[in-house]
Protein backbone atom coordinates (compact mmCIF):
# COMPACT_ATOMS: atom_id res chain seq x y z
CA UNK A 1 0.00 0.00 0.00
CA UNK A 2 2.36 3.02 1.19
CA UNK A 3 5.87 2.94 -0.29
CA UNK A 4 8.48 3.88 2.14
CA UNK A 5 9.18 7.06 0.52
CA UNK A 6 5.19 7.70 1.46
CA UNK A 7 5.95 6.58 5.31
CA UNK A 8 9.13 8.36 5.62
CA UNK A 9 7.65 11.85 4.41
CA UNK A 10 4.29 11.22 6.48
CA UNK A 11 6.96 10.57 9.82
CA UNK A 12 8.78 13.35 8.97
CA UNK A 13 5.65 15.85 8.64
CA UNK A 14 4.48 14.03 11.58
CA UNK A 15 7.28 15.13 13.91
CA UNK A 16 7.99 18.68 11.75
CA UNK A 17 4.17 19.46 12.50
CA UNK A 18 4.06 21.91 15.33
CA UNK A 19 0.81 22.57 17.01
CA UNK A 20 -0.36 26.09 17.16
CA UNK A 21 -0.07 27.46 20.82
CA UNK A 22 -2.11 30.06 22.75
CA UNK A 23 -0.68 32.42 25.01
CA UNK A 24 -0.80 32.56 28.73
CA UNK A 25 -3.56 34.53 28.95
CA UNK A 26 -6.31 35.06 32.13
CA UNK A 27 -8.33 36.94 29.98
CA UNK A 28 -8.69 33.97 27.40
CA UNK A 29 -8.46 31.44 30.29
CA UNK A 30 -11.27 33.21 31.46
CA UNK A 31 -13.88 33.62 29.05
CA UNK A 32 -13.06 30.10 27.66
CA UNK A 33 -13.95 28.49 31.22
CA UNK A 34 -17.05 30.85 31.15
CA UNK A 35 -18.17 30.02 27.61
CA UNK A 36 -18.10 26.47 28.59
CA UNK A 37 -20.46 27.34 31.44
CA UNK A 38 -22.94 29.10 29.55
CA UNK A 39 -23.08 26.19 26.99
CA UNK A 40 -23.81 23.88 29.70
CA UNK A 41 -26.71 25.86 31.80
CA UNK A 42 -27.83 27.10 27.95
CA UNK A 43 -28.36 23.12 27.19
CA UNK A 44 -30.13 22.60 30.40
CA UNK A 45 -33.06 25.32 30.07
CA UNK A 46 -33.24 24.64 26.73
CA UNK A 47 -36.15 22.07 26.52
CA UNK A 48 -37.94 25.20 29.12
CA UNK A 49 -37.20 27.30 26.04
CA UNK A 50 -35.35 29.96 28.27
CA UNK A 51 -32.18 31.90 27.48
CA UNK A 52 -29.42 32.50 30.16
CA UNK A 53 -30.38 36.13 30.33
CA UNK A 54 -34.28 35.27 30.83
CA UNK A 55 -33.13 32.87 33.46
CA UNK A 56 -30.90 35.31 35.16
CA UNK A 57 -33.64 37.67 35.28
CA UNK A 58 -35.76 35.28 36.66
CA UNK A 59 -33.04 34.17 39.36
CA UNK A 60 -33.23 37.43 40.89
CA UNK A 61 -37.08 37.63 41.23
CA UNK A 62 -37.61 34.65 42.68
CA UNK A 63 -35.10 34.98 45.07
CA UNK A 64 -35.16 38.18 46.18
CA UNK A 65 -39.31 39.04 45.13
CA UNK A 66 -39.83 42.27 42.93
CA UNK A 67 -36.85 44.31 41.99
CA UNK A 68 -36.36 47.55 40.22
CA UNK A 69 -34.28 47.43 37.10
CA UNK A 70 -31.34 49.14 38.80
CA UNK A 71 -30.83 46.09 41.00
CA UNK A 72 -31.84 43.53 38.39
CA UNK A 73 -28.99 45.02 36.23
CA UNK A 74 -26.55 45.25 38.92
CA UNK A 75 -27.47 41.60 40.08
CA UNK A 76 -27.48 40.23 36.46
CA UNK A 77 -23.86 42.36 35.44
CA UNK A 78 -25.68 44.10 32.46
CA UNK A 79 -25.84 47.77 32.15
CA UNK A 80 -29.40 49.16 32.91
CA UNK A 81 -30.74 49.68 29.58
CA UNK A 82 -29.38 45.94 28.30
CA UNK A 83 -31.68 44.72 31.23
CA UNK A 84 -34.31 46.64 30.60
CA UNK A 85 -34.19 45.40 27.12
CA UNK A 86 -34.18 41.73 28.40
CA UNK A 87 -37.33 42.58 31.05
CA UNK A 88 -39.10 44.62 27.96
CA UNK A 89 -38.68 40.99 26.51
CA UNK A 90 -40.19 38.76 28.85
CA UNK A 91 -43.01 41.07 30.22
CA UNK A 92 -44.03 40.89 26.52
CA UNK A 93 -43.83 36.93 26.86
CA UNK A 94 -46.12 36.81 29.28
CA UNK A 95 -43.09 35.71 32.12
CA UNK A 96 -43.16 39.32 33.90
CA UNK A 97 -45.12 42.41 34.51
CA UNK A 98 -44.40 46.05 35.91
CA UNK A 99 -46.07 47.12 39.15
CA UNK A 100 -46.22 50.04 41.40
CA UNK A 101 -43.33 49.60 44.38
CA UNK A 102 -44.96 48.98 47.77
CA UNK A 103 -45.27 52.17 49.93
CA UNK A 104 -41.93 52.34 51.21
CA UNK A 105 -40.42 52.17 48.30
CA UNK A 106 -40.33 54.49 44.67
CA UNK A 107 -40.97 53.91 40.91
CA UNK A 108 -42.02 50.60 39.52
CA UNK A 109 -40.68 47.08 40.23
CA UNK A 110 -40.73 44.00 38.31
CA UNK A 111 -42.46 40.82 39.42
CA UNK A 112 -43.35 37.53 38.31
CA UNK A 113 -46.49 36.68 36.37
CA UNK A 114 -48.05 33.46 36.91
CA UNK A 115 -46.29 31.85 34.07
CA UNK A 116 -43.03 33.04 35.64
CA UNK A 117 -43.99 32.12 39.25
CA UNK A 118 -44.38 28.54 37.89
CA UNK A 119 -40.81 28.62 36.06
CA UNK A 120 -39.58 28.69 39.97
CA UNK A 121 -38.54 24.99 40.09
CA UNK A 122 -35.82 26.01 37.64
CA UNK A 123 -34.50 28.46 40.46
CA UNK A 124 -32.19 25.97 41.56
CA UNK A 125 -30.32 25.00 37.98
CA UNK A 126 -27.29 26.61 39.13
CA UNK A 127 -26.12 23.92 41.51
CA UNK A 128 -26.65 21.28 38.63
CA UNK A 129 -24.15 23.44 36.60
CA UNK A 130 -22.04 24.10 40.06
CA UNK A 131 -22.03 19.77 40.10
CA UNK A 132 -20.91 19.52 36.29
CA UNK A 133 -18.30 22.35 36.42
CA UNK A 134 -17.03 21.68 40.12
CA UNK A 135 -17.20 18.29 40.20
CA UNK A 136 -13.98 16.59 41.12
CA UNK A 137 -12.73 19.69 43.29
CA UNK A 138 -11.94 19.49 46.91
CA UNK A 139 -14.10 22.02 48.74
CA UNK A 140 -10.76 23.73 49.37
CA UNK A 141 -10.55 24.30 45.96
CA UNK A 142 -13.98 24.89 45.40
CA UNK A 143 -13.33 28.20 47.95
CA UNK A 144 -10.04 29.18 46.53
CA UNK A 145 -11.79 29.75 43.36
CA UNK A 146 -14.70 31.68 44.06
CA UNK A 147 -12.33 33.77 46.13
CA UNK A 148 -9.18 34.20 43.54
CA UNK A 149 -12.19 34.68 40.74
CA UNK A 150 -13.34 37.60 43.11
CA UNK A 151 -10.19 39.06 43.56
CA UNK A 152 -9.84 39.37 39.62
CA UNK A 153 -12.78 41.22 39.53
CA UNK A 154 -12.46 43.75 41.74
CA UNK A 155 -8.77 44.12 40.33
CA UNK A 156 -10.44 44.37 36.57
CA UNK A 157 -12.75 47.08 38.78
CA UNK A 158 -10.81 49.22 40.43
CA UNK A 159 -8.42 49.47 37.07
CA UNK A 160 -11.37 50.75 35.24
CA UNK A 161 -12.80 52.95 37.58
CA UNK A 162 -8.73 54.36 37.77
CA UNK A 163 -8.14 54.32 34.26
CA UNK A 164 -11.85 56.47 33.72
CA UNK A 165 -9.86 59.82 34.67
CA UNK B 1 -33.85 70.16 60.22
CA UNK B 2 -35.49 66.49 60.57
CA UNK B 3 -37.59 65.70 62.46
CA UNK B 4 -37.32 62.81 65.33
CA UNK B 5 -39.88 60.92 63.38
CA UNK B 6 -37.81 61.03 60.20
CA UNK B 7 -35.12 60.30 61.49
CA UNK B 8 -37.15 57.12 63.31
CA UNK B 9 -38.39 56.27 59.92
CA UNK B 10 -35.02 56.55 58.24
CA UNK B 11 -33.31 54.49 60.68
CA UNK B 12 -36.30 52.00 60.66
CA UNK B 13 -35.73 52.25 56.47
CA UNK B 14 -32.13 51.50 56.69
CA UNK B 15 -32.62 48.43 59.23
CA UNK B 16 -35.47 46.59 56.97
CA UNK B 17 -33.71 47.17 53.92
CA UNK B 18 -32.26 44.03 52.45
CA UNK B 19 -30.26 44.25 49.94
CA UNK B 20 -30.97 41.86 47.13
CA UNK B 21 -28.99 38.70 46.75
CA UNK B 22 -27.06 36.43 44.20
CA UNK B 23 -26.42 32.74 44.49
CA UNK B 24 -23.14 31.19 44.76
CA UNK B 25 -22.93 30.66 41.12
CA UNK B 26 -19.81 29.42 39.47
CA UNK B 27 -21.21 30.22 36.08
CA UNK B 28 -21.71 33.77 37.36
CA UNK B 29 -18.69 34.47 38.92
CA UNK B 30 -17.02 33.10 35.95
CA UNK B 31 -18.84 35.31 33.68
CA UNK B 32 -18.24 38.47 35.93
CA UNK B 33 -14.69 37.86 35.93
CA UNK B 34 -14.55 37.44 32.00
CA UNK B 35 -16.51 40.25 31.26
CA UNK B 36 -14.13 42.22 33.50
CA UNK B 37 -11.50 41.21 32.04
CA UNK B 38 -12.97 41.87 28.39
CA UNK B 39 -13.56 45.34 29.42
CA UNK B 40 -9.98 45.53 30.61
CA UNK B 41 -8.71 44.40 26.86
CA UNK B 42 -11.22 46.34 25.36
CA UNK B 43 -10.15 49.88 26.58
CA UNK B 44 -6.22 49.22 25.87
CA UNK B 45 -6.91 48.48 22.54
CA UNK B 46 -9.46 50.85 21.87
CA UNK B 47 -7.02 53.67 21.01
CA UNK B 48 -5.46 51.59 18.24
CA UNK B 49 -8.85 50.81 16.90
CA UNK B 50 -9.01 46.74 17.58
CA UNK B 51 -11.47 44.89 19.28
CA UNK B 52 -10.82 41.62 21.04
CA UNK B 53 -12.25 39.37 18.71
CA UNK B 54 -10.04 41.17 16.19
CA UNK B 55 -6.56 40.97 18.58
CA UNK B 56 -6.85 37.85 19.20
CA UNK B 57 -6.87 36.63 15.29
CA UNK B 58 -4.04 38.49 14.61
CA UNK B 59 -2.71 37.12 18.33
CA UNK B 60 -2.83 33.76 16.95
CA UNK B 61 -0.73 34.51 13.58
CA UNK B 62 1.71 36.67 14.96
CA UNK B 63 2.56 33.98 17.65
CA UNK B 64 2.46 31.20 14.81
CA UNK B 65 2.86 32.17 11.60
CA UNK B 66 -0.11 31.86 8.51
CA UNK B 67 -2.83 29.64 9.78
CA UNK B 68 -6.09 28.17 8.60
CA UNK B 69 -9.54 28.95 9.55
CA UNK B 70 -9.50 25.57 11.86
CA UNK B 71 -6.88 26.38 13.94
CA UNK B 72 -7.89 30.11 14.07
CA UNK B 73 -11.40 28.84 15.42
CA UNK B 74 -10.06 26.59 17.58
CA UNK B 75 -7.22 28.68 19.41
CA UNK B 76 -9.88 31.64 19.44
CA UNK B 77 -12.49 29.49 20.81
CA UNK B 78 -15.28 30.46 18.08
CA UNK B 79 -16.70 28.10 15.91
CA UNK B 80 -15.56 27.89 12.68
CA UNK B 81 -18.13 30.18 10.91
CA UNK B 82 -18.01 32.99 13.02
CA UNK B 83 -14.13 32.70 12.97
CA UNK B 84 -14.40 33.01 9.28
CA UNK B 85 -16.77 35.62 9.43
CA UNK B 86 -14.18 38.10 11.60
CA UNK B 87 -11.78 36.99 9.48
CA UNK B 88 -13.56 38.12 6.51
CA UNK B 89 -14.31 41.64 7.84
CA UNK B 90 -10.09 42.17 8.92
CA UNK B 91 -9.54 41.32 5.02
CA UNK B 92 -11.86 44.08 3.95
CA UNK B 93 -10.25 46.01 6.61
CA UNK B 94 -6.63 45.33 5.38
CA UNK B 95 -5.08 43.63 8.28
CA UNK B 96 -5.47 39.81 6.90
CA UNK B 97 -5.10 38.23 3.64
CA UNK B 98 -5.62 35.09 2.46
CA UNK B 99 -2.89 33.00 0.82
CA UNK B 100 -2.41 28.85 -0.81
CA UNK B 101 -0.72 27.39 2.19
CA UNK B 102 2.75 25.77 1.84
CA UNK B 103 3.55 23.23 -0.67
CA UNK B 104 3.43 20.93 2.65
CA UNK B 105 -0.01 21.80 3.64
CA UNK B 106 -3.34 21.99 2.10
CA UNK B 107 -5.37 24.62 1.21
CA UNK B 108 -5.96 28.52 2.26
CA UNK B 109 -4.35 30.21 5.40
CA UNK B 110 -4.53 33.25 6.43
CA UNK B 111 -1.67 35.73 6.91
CA UNK B 112 -0.84 39.16 7.86
CA UNK B 113 -0.56 42.35 5.80
CA UNK B 114 2.18 44.73 6.39
CA UNK B 115 -0.86 46.98 8.13
CA UNK B 116 -1.54 43.91 10.29
CA UNK B 117 2.16 42.84 11.15
CA UNK B 118 2.88 47.09 12.07
CA UNK B 119 0.53 46.10 14.91
CA UNK B 120 2.54 43.19 16.54
CA UNK B 121 3.53 45.72 18.60
CA UNK B 122 0.22 44.75 20.74
CA UNK B 123 1.13 40.79 21.06
CA UNK B 124 1.81 41.12 24.62
CA UNK B 125 -1.07 43.26 25.77
CA UNK B 126 -2.76 40.25 27.08
CA UNK B 127 0.55 40.05 29.77
CA UNK B 128 -0.60 44.07 30.73
CA UNK B 129 -4.01 42.65 31.04
CA UNK B 130 -2.77 39.53 33.41
CA UNK B 131 -0.99 42.68 35.30
CA UNK B 132 -3.80 44.34 36.26
CA UNK B 133 -5.98 41.05 37.22
CA UNK B 134 -3.43 39.14 38.80
CA UNK B 135 -1.44 41.86 40.84
CA UNK B 136 -1.98 41.04 43.99
CA UNK B 137 -2.13 37.28 43.69
CA UNK B 138 1.16 35.27 44.68
CA UNK B 139 2.83 32.85 42.07
CA UNK B 140 1.30 29.97 43.95
CA UNK B 141 -2.37 31.29 43.40
CA UNK B 142 -1.93 32.38 39.89
CA UNK B 143 -0.82 28.80 39.06
CA UNK B 144 -3.56 27.58 40.89
CA UNK B 145 -6.40 29.67 39.31
CA UNK B 146 -5.57 28.72 35.61
CA UNK B 147 -5.48 24.75 36.70
CA UNK B 148 -8.52 25.34 38.48
CA UNK B 149 -9.97 27.23 35.27
CA UNK B 150 -8.60 24.62 32.84
CA UNK B 151 -10.56 21.89 34.77
CA UNK B 152 -13.76 23.68 34.71
CA UNK B 153 -13.81 24.39 31.42
CA UNK B 154 -12.51 20.29 31.30
CA UNK B 155 -15.11 19.32 33.54
CA UNK B 156 -17.76 21.67 30.97
CA UNK B 157 -16.60 20.10 27.73
CA UNK B 158 -17.32 16.88 28.85
CA UNK B 159 -20.58 16.67 30.43
CA UNK B 160 -21.39 18.82 27.10
CA UNK B 161 -20.36 15.87 24.60
CA UNK B 162 -21.56 13.36 26.97
CA UNK B 163 -25.40 15.33 27.37
CA UNK B 164 -25.14 15.40 23.24
CA UNK B 165 -26.03 11.80 23.23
Amino acid sequence: MLGYKQILYMAINYMEHKTPTAPKSIGRQLNFSAGVSTSVITRILQPHDLSLAQWAVLSCIWRNGALGIKDIAELTGNAPPAASRIVDRMVNGGLLLREEAEADRRGVVVNLTAKGEELRVLQFVFEEVNEVLLKDLSQTDQDKLFELLARVEQNGRTWLKYSDD
